[in-house]
């Protein structure tokens, strides 16, 4: 009974996750280590970490068929490559045992939980390939009148497929990380020819990504209604763009450097499975979109997305407020799109969503 | 003394190796396997291949600090991190021991000999990030005519930046693997939606790729002058590309699923020490490039590449003569190009040239 993990009434015995971020109907998975542990794979609740290597060596959490410990590892590659089933099985074991009618397990705490605050977060994943769509209307809009300020904004095929280009997986870092202002190629209006220099003109993009678990093989085609099947869940990412380089490099072959020195993936990733509640309806799509591009059901998610940039020595001011809810194209659409071709998908590719603008409410 | 490795008068005890396409002057790397032998690395000797994992077991190969057997691994990419300095000494090492001078040698020829014939051969690397570079003149005129036949061909930026795109790695497959033939959209001209379907305009670019063994941090630029340290060798390259689906999609943001269905690399990697003999200058450069651009000596390989097409129960027809002499972008530019933002490179992260188009002779 998985679908129980989403009780709004659900408890958990760590008292400090009522009313956080991280709920016992949440339970985000991310790769951890303290100055006793090394790298290995946890659940966020409350202000503490569940180690899941851990839980597994003492049997709080079983796999059938897996008797080797996949959460002791730096990576939870080896996890999400068991699938949805497994995922289900493991994430139902974890809010049995967090549950407050369960409080007796507090009697572990010591031996399975650590405070976050004395954790180090690592990237979760070893990431293969990463792929940065395009989907959302308002933001393709907005970019097309910044680089092509003297033609339609939106190109012919935008509503037709979800635009997207491979992107560099070994510049994602987790969030937090710093990197240098990247130099590079710029030209100027008017200039005779390129200048070099670092970057004038970075920008943030506010971005969903989320992750493969199930891989399919060259050839095999992912169809909307089976896509689910593929995705493990969902992290904030921000695919910081150096906007001057971006547009004098972009033609005709797409972002590079303009992109590839850094890009921000949140450590904890929210399952699908914990999402469920917050299915919704995404935009209307008109014109029709090809058959293999179809889908049913409710695709886009309710997660309330803010910004807040916070100067040095200054405040925090918010930015951009949006919503996953507002994509034009959805995950099912991107991945039948992506493979349509048999280009094939592993545990653990990345794929972003694109900048998640709002529609413009005057 | 590694370049006696390529003196032109060397000769093997393998007496098939003299007048062959692996004479001991070459000796590129891959990984093989037979009925009896699990994948691990090899070296092309004639119609054999040395196998190193016995090489390095026996003790005929030794390598200073290392005394787990990197060899009999199903990748070279923990051979590759190591660096030239020992990619030079397993060379020397390997051309020691197969010199027509240590003829003795041959008695060990059972054990460490495998007849081509009798072994698969697999992908050698465990590909990282993969980038296509846009390097030939000759290449980026003829496909901007194709794609944009009432504009200039080439660019604005084209010959002030080595142009590249970030590839799909996963579907990077060694060479002779079947796919299917891609589906897509396309947009036939004058009509108002996409339709769907098989690709009409499969395509083949002859190109070279390098990989990368020494590796980078985030943050780090390679300059011109030290890219060499950073590449472990050449292979034979074919980005598939389906240009009708290309031609549709890749408005603004570069190729996609045109190219992401299969790309094919050459089983055997061929060590840039191997290639020294055969450098030449490329094309002179008009305008001057940037500086972090420039460089110095001789940067491109006199390489003759022939494509030849072979239909079903027909015979081959050459049809494409180049070669890599001809690139106007060289691999130092392209790798300080691709670092100058300060992007990582890692072993084994693969860089192809884009299609090497000839000059036209009238």
């Amino acid at each position: 009974m998985p679908e129980k993990t989403n009780d709004p009434a659900l408890r958990s015995w760590v008292e400090s996750a009522q009313g956080s971020l991280f709920p016992i109907q949440n339970l985000p998975i991310g790769i951890f280590s303290t100055e006793q542990k090394t790298p290995r794979a946890g659940i966020a609740i409350g202000d503490y970490i569940l180690d899941l290597a851990v839980c597994f060596d003492k049997g709080f959490i079983k796999i059938e068929g897996v008797s080797e410990n996949i959460f002791a590892k730096d990576s939870i590659n080896s996890y999400l490559e068991l699938g949805r089933t497994v995922w289900r099985s493991v994430r139902s074991q974890i809010s049995n045992f967090l549950n407050a009618e369960n409080a007796s397990n507090a009697s572990y705490a010591s031996e399975v939980l650590v405070l976050q605050a004395d954790a180090t977060m690592h990237l979760a994943m070893k990431i293969g390939d990463y792929t940065d769509f395009y989907s959302s209307l308002e933001h393709a809009s907005n970019v097309g009148k910044i680089f092509r300020p003297n033609m339609e904004p939106l190109l012919p095929n935008w509503k037709h497929l979800p635009v997207g280009y491979h992107g560099r997986s070994n510049s994602i870092v987790i969030s937090g990380t710093d990197f240098h202002r990247p130099n590079g190629q710029t030209m100027a209006d008017g200039a005779e020819k390129p200048s070099f220099g670092p970057s004038k003109r970075m920008d943030i993009e506010l971005e969903m990504a989320f992750v493969i678990g199930k891989s399919t093989k060259l050839g095999d085609c992912v169809k909307t209604q089976d896509a689910w099947e593929h995705v493990y869940g969902l992290a904030l990412f921000n695919d910081w763009s150096a906007r001057d380089l971006q547009k004098w490099e972009y033609v005709p072959l797409g972002p590079f450097l303009g992109k590839n020195f850094a890009s921000s993936i949140a450590p904890w990733i929210v399952s699908i499975d914990a999402l469920e509640p917050f299915r919704v309806d995404g935009p209307s799509q008109d014109p029709e979109v090809l058959p293999y591009l179809q889908f049913s059901g409710k695709q886009n998610f309710d997660i309330a997305l803010d910004v807040y940039l916070t100067p040095k020595d200054g405040e925090a001011s918010l930015i951009s407020k949006s919503n996953h809810k507002y994509l034009y194209w959805n995950i099912p659409q991107q991945l039948a799109h992506h493979t349509v071709n048999g280009c094939p998908i592993s545990a653990v590719d990345v794929y972003a969503s694109g900048t998640i603008s709002a529609p413009y409410h005057a």
